[in-house]
C-alpha cells in the first residue's frame, strides 16, 4: 500500500466506528502517522439503524463519510480496505488493496451479528448492523405487505404481515415499537384493502425481562409501553430454529413468519492472526488490559465491541455500546502518545453515563447514574442525546426535520423500496 | 388481481411519474375506479437525480410513496406491478402479478434510455434515469478515487479519474457542472494524497450547440459557465463506441475513461401490445390525438414521455420534459370525465412554460416564454422551481435543508458508496 513514509511513527487504526473515530480525533494534531482503513468509506451512527428499516430516517442522514472526518488531520490517510489478516511478527496486516506495517495498530473492528452458529437461521433472518441490511429490511417489509395484498391464502397473508423480532435489548425493543405505530398509523391508511389488523409483531426474549442491562423499572416501563402498542412480547423463550416460514422454539410455542430479525447476540468482529485461543474470550472478543493493549502485546491495542476488557463490575467485560467505545477511543489517543513518549500510561476507568431506549412516541426509558425516569421527557432527551452524538451538522439537520415531520405528521415517508431485497435473493 | 368490481367504470394508469401522478389527482374525487400501477412503491423526481449521483441530495428526498399520494384518494387501488403487455381486444393488461380488465386504460409508462442500439455502450455506461442508477454512479465516481490512490500506472490513474458525459442537454450539463465543483472544492481536501487536478470531466455533444432546446444566448452562457468551471465540451462529435475503458467517436479524437455515463437519448418505455408499427414513431413513442387517445383506440390513452403529440410548433412531438406530462395528466383527467359522460373532449394546447438548467453555484440559465435570463438570478429560480414541484413537504425541507448547507459549506456531504457498484457487477 502505497503510504509514505515519514518520521512519526505510524498507527494503523482498523475501523471507523465510534471506537475508531473517536481515537482519531484525539490523534488529528499529534506528531503521528495515521492511517485509518475501513471496509465502507462511511461512519456509521448504529442507534438509528431500526428508524432507517422503518422508514422514518433516510440513510444517508444517519452515515458520515469517513474522508470528511480526517479531511482538516494532517498526517492522516483512509483507505478503503478490508483488513484479511494481522501479522503480529512482522507488525503488518494483510488486506484486499495490499500490505501496509505498522508501528502501532488499533483494532476497532467493531461486531457483528451473532447466530451462535446456527447458519439456518443466519440464512433465512434479517439482521440490522449496517445500512444495506437495515435497507434490504426496509424492503422486505414493504414488499411483504405488497405481497399480503395478492394473495388470497388467509394463512399465507398472515404470514406475510407477521414479524418476529428476537432479542429483547434496546435494538429488539425499539424496532418493535416502530413496527407498532407503523402498523397503527401508516398501514391502514396505504392498504385500505387488507385487514392490517392482522399484522402481528412478536418480540422472543430468552431471559425473563426485556432491556437486561437496564433497571427493573426500565424494563417493566418498556414492556408496559410496547404491550400497549399491541406488541406481543414472550420470555423465557429461546428460538431454536427458522427455515424462512416457520420459528421454532424450545416450548411448545412455534410462529408463522415471512420475516424474522435477528436482534438476539452480537460478537467481535474477529480478524485474523490476532485469533490465538487466548487472546479470545467469550462473544468472540480480544481480552485487553486496562490500557486496551491486546494480551501479550505492547504496540497492539484494541477498542470498542471488539475489545473485551473485564473490571469487577462487568466480569465479562465492558457492554458492547457506543459509550465504551468512545471513551476508550479518547482515552487510548492520550495513551498512545504518553508510550510514544516513554510516560507512563494511565489506566482507562469506565465512566457509566447511563442507557436509554425509545419504544415510540412520547415513549422511552431513560436510567442516569443519578436519576431514572420513563414517558415523554425520557423520550425528549433519548432524541436530544441521539441528535447530539450524530456526526455532522447537515445530518443533524435532516434528522431533525424527519422527527419533526415524523411526530407533527404521524408519518414516516421513507417507505421506499429502492432495491427490492426479494429480488436480490433471486438474482 | 383481486380488485373489486365496482358500479364505476375501471381506469388502469400505468406508471406514476409526472404524468400519471398529474392524472390520478385530477380523477381523486371523481365516481370513477382507478388502479395505479408502477414497477416501483414510489415516485421518483427526475430532474434531481444528477444531485444523487454527486452526492448532493439523499435518494430518499427526491422519492415519494406513490401509497401516500393516493392515502386520501377513495376508489383508488395500487398496484406493484410490472406490466407485461396490454390487450387490445380483451380490454386487458398482463402483469407480472396477474392480469386486470380496464374500462379506460392510460399508459403514462415514461422514458428509459436510449443507447440507439448499441449494446456494447449499454454494457459498458451508466444511465442515470432512475433512482438505483443514480445511487450505482454515486458508488462508482467514489470508488474510482479510491482505486486511483491505489496505483502507481499514471495512465491507468487518469482513466479512473476521467468522467465523459455523452449529451449536452440538461442531464449532460447539470451532471459535468456537479463533476466540476466536485473537483474543485472537495477532492482536493478528500484526496490529499491524489494530484486530483488531473481529473477530467469532458462533455461530448453530437450537434453544434449544448441545450438545444433552449435559447442561443442559454446554450452559449451554459457553455461559458462550464468552461470555466474547466469542462471539456467537444461539439459535433458523435461516441461510436466504448469497451470500458476507451471511447471511440466519429472523429480522430478518442478518450480513455473508467466512467462513460450516457445521456445523449431517451426513448419511450413502451409496452407489449400496443407495439404495431403504425402507432409508433421515432424514439419509441405512441402516437397520439389532440386527446391523448393512442391512433386506433377511443378508450386507450398515453400521457407524458410515451406519449407523442404532434404540433404545428413541435413537429416530432412534444419535448420528453416534465410540464407536457403534467399538461397533460391534468387534462385528460378533464377529458376522462367528459368521456364517460359523453360530453365532447377539450384537445390539448400545450402551454410552453420554458426551460431551465443549472450549472453549478450561483450558475444557471432560464428561458422563459418572456423573459431570459442567466446567472445567480436564474439559480434562484431554478431552485425554486425544482422545489415547488417536487412531491411532499418533508422533501421540501430536506432538499432545502441539504441546498443550504451545500451552498453555504462548498459540500455534499451524501458521498457515501453504500453499495459498492464494482462489487456488483462481479456478483
Amino acid at each position: 500500500m502505497n503510504i509514505p513514509k515519514t518520521s512519526y511513527p505510524r498507527i494503523i487504526i482498523i475501523g471507523g466506528g465510534f471506537a475508531g473515530v473517536a481515537l482519531a480525533k484525539k490523534l488529528s494534531k499529534q506528531e503521528v502517522q495515521v492511517v485509518l482503513m475501513d471496509k465502507n468509506n462511511y461512519h456509521t451512527f448504529q442507534p438509528l439503524l431500526y428508524q432507517v428499516s422503518t422508514g422514518g430516517l433516510e440513510p444517508d442522514s444517519i452515515a458520515y463519510p469517513i474522508r470528511k472526518i480526517l479531511q482538516t488531520f494532517p498526517n492522516f490517510h483512509f483507505r478503503l480496505a478490508n483488513v484479511e489478516k494481522i501479522d503480529t511478527v512482522e507488525n503488518k496486516v494483510l488486506t484486499n488493496i495490499g500490505e501496509l506495517k505498522f508501528d502501532y495498530l488499533v483494532v476497532a473492528s467493531g461486531a457483528v451479528t451473532n447466530y451462535f452458529g446456527n447458519s439456518e437461521i443466519e440464512k433465512n433472518s434479517m439482521a440490522m448492523k449496517t445500512i444495506p441490511e437495515s435497507l434490504n429490511l426496509r424492503s422486505l417489509i414493504l414488499e411483504n405487505f405488497e405481497e399480503a395484498l395478492l394473495t388470497s391464502d388467509l394463512n399465507e397473508r398472515n404470514t406475510l404481515m407477521n414479524f418476529v423480532i428476537v432479542g429483547g435489548g434496546p435494538t429488539g425493543v425499539e424496532l418493535a415499537g416502530a413496527l407498532a405505530e407503523i402498523k397503527k398509523g401508516i398501514l391502514p391508511k396505504d392498504y385500505p384493502d387488507l385487514d392490517t389488523r392482522m399484522a402481528q409483531i412478536h418480540v422472543i426474549q430468552s431471559g425473563d425481562h426485556i432491556l437486561k442491562g437496564m433497571s427493573d423499572k426500565a424494563s417493566e416501563k418498556a414492556e408496559d409501553f410496547l404491550e400497549k402498542l399491541g406488541v406481543n412480547i414472550w420470555k423465557n423463550v429461546r428460538v431454536t430454529n427458522y427455515d424462512g416460514k416457520t420459528i421454532s422454539t424450545n416450548t411448545d410455542l412455534s410462529f408463522e413468519a415471512a420475516t424474522l430479525i435477528w436482534a438476539a447476540g452480537v460478537k467481535g468482529a474477529m480478524i485474523k492472526g490476532l485469533n490465538a485461543k487466548d487472546l479470545i474470550t467469550k462473544g468472540e472478543r480480544l481480552l485487553v488490559n486496562e490500557f486496551n493493549q491486546v494480551t501479550g502485546f505492547k504496540n497492539i491495542f484494541a477498542i470498542g465491541d471488539i475489545a473485551c476488557m473485564v473490571t469487577d463490575d462487568f466480569p465479562i467485560g465492558l457492554p458492547m455500546m457506543a459509550q465504551p467505545a468512545i471513551q476508550q477511543g479518547e482515552q487510548l489517543g492520550d495513551n498512545m502518545l504518553k508510550l510514544i513518549e516513554n510516560k507512563p500510561m494511565k489506566p482507562f476507568v469506565y465512566k457509566d453515563k447511563g442507557a436509554m431506549a425509545t419504544i415510540g412516541r412520547n415513549k422511552a426509558v431513560v436510567d442516569l447514574p443519578r436519576f431514572r425516569f420513563q414517558g415523554i421527557f425520557a423520550w425528549y432527551v433519548w432524541m436530544f442525546v441521539h441528535l447530539f452524538f450524530l456526526i455532522g451538522f447537515r445530518n443533524r439537520m435532516v434528522v431533525f426535520v424527519n422527527w419533526v415531520y415524523n411526530y407533527v405528521r404521524f408519518d414516516r415517508e421513507a417507505r421506499l423500496i429502492i432495491r427490492p431485497f426479494k429480488k436480490q435473493l433471486k438474482e
